[in-house]
């Protein structure tokens, strides 16, 4: 008779169910902490961008507000500074225990500069969050370098899937983001848990909080794929991917600028809020409004109307001045704003759908600046359906080949050449 | 003014131009060539399927059939005798090229099987012809190691992508199924165009070749996720992930007990031939049938009628007799029929809806038997649409990480451990 180890297959599963047995308050944990701080993050963003729409003035007071934030961080957030990158340093060689002040710090800061009018996003602030309350397990439970980084991995994760609503791109965005060219597995569990869970927790908020429901976007034609579209969709993907590169080139280019030129911190968004302020009301509010805080009626616009084609310029710059010179923020709500809107305009000269080009940007700008083609086409699905996952996956593709090997992380490894 | 190094975002576009240059030809090839060759499997196996349910005596020639079989691979075949291993064998230690003949000798003993009653797949048949008809580039181009190794993955992806018309999942397979834990990214552009090319290819020759039309999966119901049924999911992946385990011992287990007491390879057939054919005309035709070739009536009716709960065991003892003795074909459609009518079965235990059950056991029985679980996530949202996307992830992730560290490739590399 064939034999089968049954004693391996009992050690191998019990093997399973201990490491599960650690995980699983620690990811549950990880998700409950994170996900309540993204329903106060979009709850705080809602109430923000109220406040600068009914009181356009608020803008004049950005670059004394960046004074103010700049002296917060210098007083208080030396440590936290780093923020994404301070994540990924710590992810990739663990050494200090993430300030729990980092919580605190990014939401007030992403607030303010919400309030009166930069130009960001909110998923640095998400992840920055998730990790650094995530990291505060760390000491209390002694937890070996191996195991904290696997615990600063589910917070990206949870931070990401919760504040974007999107559990499976935020599973795989906290093991995709951490190098370019490679993912490993051993955090598989973790991340999705607490991916799952912090979404779940975020969205057990919406009754009680006012102000966090996610958005929804509608891609409303998805054309049956032949060689034609692949090609289409391929040209479409290499735009984004050179844009994408752009976006990080150009954000990192001031910041070495503003770096070089100017000794004090605090005196750096004084500069971008200036340049922001003066670009904001010298061309006029009523044409650029859209390009300050998230931009999100503008992103939902490109999946059904057509908009100027320079809008994904505009907001490129208005978000690299308003991120390089220090305000607080993510950078992927922008990306989907310059994504979504090029897609939009890209539809005059790329003969597939608008909803579907401007979902495709969406997804594709972000995967190349973040280097995460596979999170961002599961995004993709999880957003607009199935059937718009074809074209984002080739989209989100050739935009990561062709981002070059600096993305908007640069802490980010590149564990093996694109090409 | 800040500076942007153009000349290094030409360096680096110019140099994606160049590797795309070079791998858009050969993945096309690819894709045609295995989308080709999938095209020929699935008429085959339509009329192989045909052929025998019209003459059911044709079940009494499985063991004769297969010593024929097993003459045949003996003198023609012993190169290429490995199948699915020699290709990831080849693929991380990459010494001589897959002979063209693994093509015929695959389609001819996979045909075989299915006519005379073998409980099989296909996806193996799809993977070897992909890749032994990509390897014939290799000595003509003289492709260098690490391309050959490229070559090689997208032939697998292009015949996974194909025969299954889900070319997301096969891209990703590509990649995934080299090695446990870990995916490199150095071949995604390539995996993905030909796994798209090859499924545009094989639906092109629906309309000349009769029988290739991809089957239609319905989830008819996906409740909203909640504490509750992140639970129920993931008790039901954990099961999906031990029978997975399971099936892989109980066919290493006969083929090994094969190869100790019978030497000559062409007689493990027979045993198994017989053992198949005995059983059906023991138990009855009426009560077996449905657990011969690769089953599909029974796997769509998993999706919504209630079935009796031995089925998947049944499936699972008789492929793993036929593939274990040595018959030709693949072993994912009978995971797919094992995993969704053991869904089926769980329904009446666990409260989730039984087509919902049957589509996350489909892709977790296979993501924990192949050790692949973002393929398998993908072709879920791929077949059942992006709302089921989570539960299977939830199954497909823990089905993984409890199927052990030998999967039913034994050529996949363990890159580390899942715990």
């Amino acid at each position: 008779m064939p034999k089968i180890d049954f004693r391996q297959i009992f050690n191998e599963s019990f093997g399973m169910v201990r490491h599960l047995l650690r995980w699983i308050p620690l990811a549950c944990y990880v998700g409950i902490a994170a996900g309540t701080a993204s329903a106060i993050l979009l709850a705080s963003l809602t109430y923000a961008t109220n406040l600068r729409e009914s009181h356009i003035w608020l803008i004049l007071l950005l670059a004394p507000m960046g004074w103010l934030m700049g002296l917060m961080y210098r007083h208080f957030g030396k440590s936290v500074e780093g923020g994404n990158n301070l994540i990924l340093e710590q992810i990739h060689n663990p050494k200090d225990v993430i300030p729990f002040r980092m919580t605190p710090l990014i939401l007030i800061g992403t607030f303010l500069t919400h309030v009166f009018g930069g130009s960001a996003g909110r998923e640095g602030t998400a992840v920055q969050t998730g990790a650094s309350l995530a990291d505060q397990l760390t000491r209390p439970l002694r937890l070996s370098p191996q195991n904290r980084r696997i615990l600063l991995m589910t917070g990206v994760s949870a931070g990401f899937g919760s504040v974007f609503g999107t559990p499976l791109a935020g599973g795989v965005f906290g093991m995709e983001v951490l190098a370019i060219g490679a993912i490993g597995y051993d955090a598989i569990a973790p991340c999705f848990l607490a991916a799952f869970v912090g979404d779940l927790v975020t969205r057990a908020w919406e009754p009680v909080i006012p102000g966090i429901r996610h958005t929804v976007y509608t891609v409303s034609e998805v054309p049956s794929l032949n060689v034609r579209t692949i090609l289409y969709a391929s040209i479409a993907g290499v735009l984004f991917g050179l844009v994408a590169m752009l976006f990080a080139r150009t954000t990192h280019a001031i910041a070495s600028t503003m770096r070089r030129l100017i000794h004090r911190t605090e005196l750096r968004p004084v500069v971008g809020g200036l340049l922001v302020t003066v670009t904001v009301f010298g061309i006029g509010y009523a044409h650029t409004s859209k390009y300050l805080g998230l931009g999100i009626p503008t992103i939902v616009a490109a999946f059904h109307t057509h908009l100027p084609f320079y809008d994904f310029a505009a907001k490129l710059v208005l978000t690299a001045v308003t991120l390089g010179t220090g305000f607080k923020g993510g950078e992927v709500t922008p990306l989907f704003f310059i994504g979504a809107t090029m897609g939009n305009a890209l539809s005059s000269i790329i003969p597939l759908p608008s909803s579907l080009l401007a979902g495709m940007g969406f997804v594709a700008v972000f995967a190349g600046a973040a280097n995460t083609p596979l999170a961002s086409t599961l995004m993709a699905m999880e957003l607009f359906g199935a059937e718009a996952g074809a074209y984002a996956a080739i989209a989100c593709i050739l935009s990561y080949l062709f981002s070059g090997h600096n993305g908007i992380y640069h802490a980010q490894r590149v564990q093996s050449s694109k090409y």
